[in-house]
């Protein structure tokens, strides 16, 4: 069939299996195809191809509730809803969303991007819904993964006690983004092996048919044991402690189970978890092979070989050049330990993993507890680094705040894929994490200029022992700058000047220095002279410097791929005003008090105002008059 | 004995069980004496005499390490560790800390206050010792309400997976500070009736030897069955499946069981629970029976009746104000639902629970899930009231920017305590919320100048439908206002002028208002004429009624109880320069960079120079010359 034409789920009502099976066929063909060219995240939706067209034929959308935990896998749930068409533009500009978007379909009703929020919202759904007297299924589709995030767990807890009628789908392949640890990652592996719960009870009724006749005390334990079948063997006895009524474990691959089990599910009362076996990658064999995580989300590649098209990087990936410094320095201070929250592919500790496995710790998706098991290290006078993405540390402010920062610990944070990070879109811009770092006291924030300084600044971090410090970097790659051969520190709260200037000043840090040094470039040629400063510490300020630089009274552009309020610019306004230099021009580019939606950077940039000519024009308008040849605003 | 001369646990060696036993007594009567006249948090403490004893006569602290998680309950340990004598000052500004605090005590090795982080620090703590080859006991002790927070059991999944050796002590008294709720709850409770694990797993081996021989596949299942005796009845299964060995339940009140389980946890390898009883408030009648959390912490009162002694309220709390005026909203509107992580007492939701049983959701620790739970509310156009204090908000940043705010959906946050707190000190100081939440898109802040203003900014943001709206409010009693009858509807974004004045402004909002119009009417007697503005919404500002100020060019004073940086002073530094208005004299007043301690909160603005005097001082200098009578700085 045209997978283009379709419009919403309604024909899948009359598919006989074998037609859902060949439809099936079709549409991994099309998703090996289409993200072939565009990119995106091949790997967990082959592995929900069975599963979408199963629960679209089974329940009603949109009067019934799919929430996509995370959301990556909503590819399939995307083209039975009419957006097949604007495949074409996924994760681009303007173009469909590599996430579920309310505002794409009325049958994406619960927006996800983030891991773990899905039980929430369907909690509070379902909820709604008892309270309204309507009836429409509420059905959570959450990875095993994500399972294991503390507020999932927090969300088990209070539906197990609430009773919610719920079908939790748990789409267990064993992976997240990396392969999946952690203890109930290792219990949904006993049950994987165990074979059906039902079956198993069945034969225990009759086997417990035959234990002779006791008494006394051992006639009330049989009995016990009789009543608590449920509790037995394979069950999902943790399931079914929380509340829930577990089925499965279930092929989710198979439409004769999914069918069978869906229906039993529906007429259940309570929260049910329905334990579906998929495969990621399913139908393609690069994916379906993929250990690592490789084919969780790629760009473009060959399908016949399954090779990346990618444009040849011209320097290491900030990952790589992070992870692999605190490697070097690992070799010499064996109080250096790694923490990542389920990233340590995106995070590239690979190679720390494999030289230090007794010093890493892949905690699962589970970033508070990786930031307080940091604190807990620092206490014993270890020195954690915790690599962390920068939309991911959100999870954690608390835990820097309170654990962290308050006790003062030696806690290196990594912040990973700080500004705009494009594809993935507003759920993961790192844009927050000045505004929400800035103010927790005894916190140090530093952001490199290139990769040479980056590897410096790991090192001054590592060396750092007065109180927690964090290093924001960028996604992507470095500058292809040339790296020293000695690692040096970088003295806390200093700046440098890169390039001198007497008409105004540019202050910035990291991504924003090259757009920065080329305005100032091309305004000396109209005669503006201005000086561009590496603010490479975001807290403490260069008081030193800001100081002459205030006393000099020349106007002042702050830029910073973060958000404006509370944001660097506003600490030079605050630091300005505070020493009762209440004259200076200061003008701040950031990012503007809104979301922004997925897109190239250079695309995102242009459109809030951020690129060279933005630049370059908001300095002429801070240097009107003088003896330049008049060239105003 | 002599309970202030206690320099360390060390002879706690040499008594026998009935010895500790009378010590217990002692204590008890210590602790109900001095916090009769402190006040303080009597009832866990009373909870956990035995076991504080027995931790530390088998343990050998600080060698070995005690988290005491929240730390509500470490007053017995801070009494055996040689604070006896300081607990005339506990909670008060410079005297001992109501929680456990690295700088007081060698013995308090980690720092708590917020909810179930200890298993978090545990875990950093053990990897720290098994890296270093040393061989301490890390002993987190929790309570049944802190387990269910997200990040322990974020915590649970991975130890259980890496096999630490630990001994989690589980204090299960039924409650957090109101009684607990959830699914694992309701778990505890099944096990706490269910009797002894060991024993039934005796008596289990021996049921199972007299199953008659059988053949083929039921030879087999019976062989599984044998094999997975530990999953059996009432184990702690739910812990088992988890990675640990659970121990339990265990009389908390008894040294024969707490020393025979806690020998037998010294010499299990791996993670263990032990699971035991206390009684909240034990051997203190009036807190012993106390079943909602009254006796959770307290101020002074009279030891043989249980009476409260509190200075009669003046005007109810804000709490109260808050709540009750949701409650009478609800009657209207049946959208209206409230959500409260666990707190439904210090939230003084009660009146609106007994109403509107089934519109009240108490989740439990869990600010997490009832964040987005709400948000799951309004997708389904309820109107969910989150009821959450500014501290453990915190806790829920993350689920306010990505599900609340990035969705704009109609979520209404209560933000109680906010400001300074008091006695409870850094870890619970409401001063944060501003900065974090500032820089959120689409949500709007405000806070009221008194309770009648409060009822009217409650029916505001229940009214609103433009997305979310928080309202921040201070911990303690209203001012005594007279209340209007009639709610009314506040205009978004829109501040009030209290006071004229022509020669400087003051821009501030909530607590600080009153000092403020004090500080003005002072001033008026030397001349000096200052504007007093209510600048109740602080996101978004009133961009009329500012930019009249900023043309006017009077110097501006901003007063906030909450941390400076990034706060309401720098937006309005931030609207200034964003409108070229680079000239005015802006002054910010509010907490510095730094963590505060406990204390009364008049003494902490003191000490932080937020009296009304600091505000006379500094609009002097703002106003220096003019026609006034020279009254210089």
């Amino acid at each position: 069939m045209d997978l283009l034409s379709i419009k919403d789920p309604a024909f899948l009502k009359n598919l006989s299996n074998e037609e859902l099976e060949s439809l099936s066929a079709e549409i991994r063909r099309f998703l090996i195809e289409t993200l072939s060219e565009s990119g995106g995240h091949i790997g967990p939706n082959l592995g929900v191809v069975e599963l979408t067209l199963a629960l679209h034929k089974e329940f009603n959308s949109p009067k019934d509730k799919f929430l996509w935990d995370v959301g990556h896998q909503s590819y399939v749930h995307k083209l039975l809803t009419g957006r097949g068409k604007d495949f074409a533009t996924l994760r681009q500009h303007k173009g469909l969303c590599g996430f579920p978007k309310r505002n794409e379909s009325e049958h994406d009703v619960w927006e996800t991007g983030h891991s773990s929020t899905s039980l929430s919202g369907a909690m509070g759904m379902a909820a709604a819904r008892d309270l309204k007297g309507t009836n429409e299924y509420i059905i959570p589709i959450i990875g095993d993964g994500a399972l294991t995030g503390g507020m999932a767990l927090e969300a088990l807890n209070h539906i197990g006690h609430e009773q919610k009628d719920m079908i939790v789908i748990l789409n267990d392949n064993e992976m997240s983004i990396a392969p999946n640890v952690g203890a109930i990652h290792s219990m949904l592996g006993r049950l994987r092996t165990a074979g059906k719960y039902q079956w198993v009870k069945d034969e225990l009724e009759y086997l417990f048919k035959r234990i002779p006749a006791v008494g006394g005390k051992l006639a009330a334990t049989a009995e016990r044991i009789k009543d608590s079948l449920k509790y037995l063997l394979v069950s999902g006895m943790f399931f079914e402690e929380l509340g829930f009524t577990y089925l499965g474990p279930v092929d989710g691959h198979s439409y004769d189970e999914l069918f069978e089990n869906l229906q039993y599910a529906k007429k259940t009362k309570g929260p049910v978890l329905l334990h579906v076996i998929t495969k990621k990658g399913k139908g393609y064999k690069p994916a379906e092979t993929d250990k690592t995580g490789t084919w969780h989300g790629t760009g473009p590649y060959k399908i016949d070989t399954g090779d990346f098209v990618k444009p040849k990087a011209a320097a290491p990936s900030w990952s790589a050049l992070v992870s692999e410094t605190v490697r070097k320095l690992a070799r010499e201070d064996e109080r250096i330990v790694a923490i990542t929250p389920a990233m340590p592919v995106g995070s590239k500790l690979e190679g720390f993993a494999s030289e230090f496995p007794e010093r890493m710790f892949d905690v699962g998706i589970a970033e508070q507890h990786a930031a307080t098991m940091a604190a807990g290290l620092a206490t014993q006078n270890m020195k954690p680094f915790l690599a962390i993405y920068s939309t991911f540390l959100q999870r954690a402010y608390d835990q820097v705040v309170h654990d962290i920062c308050r006790q003062n610990l030696n806690v290196f944070i990594g912040i990973d894929r700080a500004g705009l990070v494009g594809a993935d879109g507003e759920t993961h811009q790192g844009v927050f994490d000045i505004a929400y770092l800035r103010h927790i006291p005894n916190l140090v924030l530093m952001m490199p200029k290139d990769e040479n300084e980056g590897q410096h600044m790991v090192n001054t971090a590592v060396k750092y022992d007065d109180g927690p410090i964090a290093m924001r970097f960028p996604r992507g790659n470095g500058l292809g700058v040339k790296m020293d051969k000695k690692l040096k520190t970088i003295p806390i709260g200093t700046w440098e000047v890169l390039r001198p200037g007497t008409d105004a000043v540019i202050l910035t840090f990291g991504t924003t220095i090259p757009m920065a040094l080329a305005a100032a470039e091309e305004l000396q040629k109209e005669g503006r002279s201005v000086r561009v400063v590496n603010a490479r510490f975001i807290k403490p300020l260069d008081e030193n410097m800001l100081k002459e630089i205030l006393n000099e009274g020349l106007p002042i552009l702050t830029i910073e791929e973060a958000v404006l309020q509370g944001g660097f610019g506003s600490s030079i306004l605050e630091y300005a005003h505070e020493h009762q230099s209440y004259s200076p021009i200061i003008d701040r580019m950031g990012i503007p008090d809104q979301f922004i939606e997925h897109g190239s950077v250079a695309k995102l940039l242009e459109e809030i105002g951020m690129t060279k000519e933005d630049v370059i024009r908001r300095i002429r308008l801070l240097t009107p008059v003088k003896t330049h040849k008049g060239i105003g605003s």
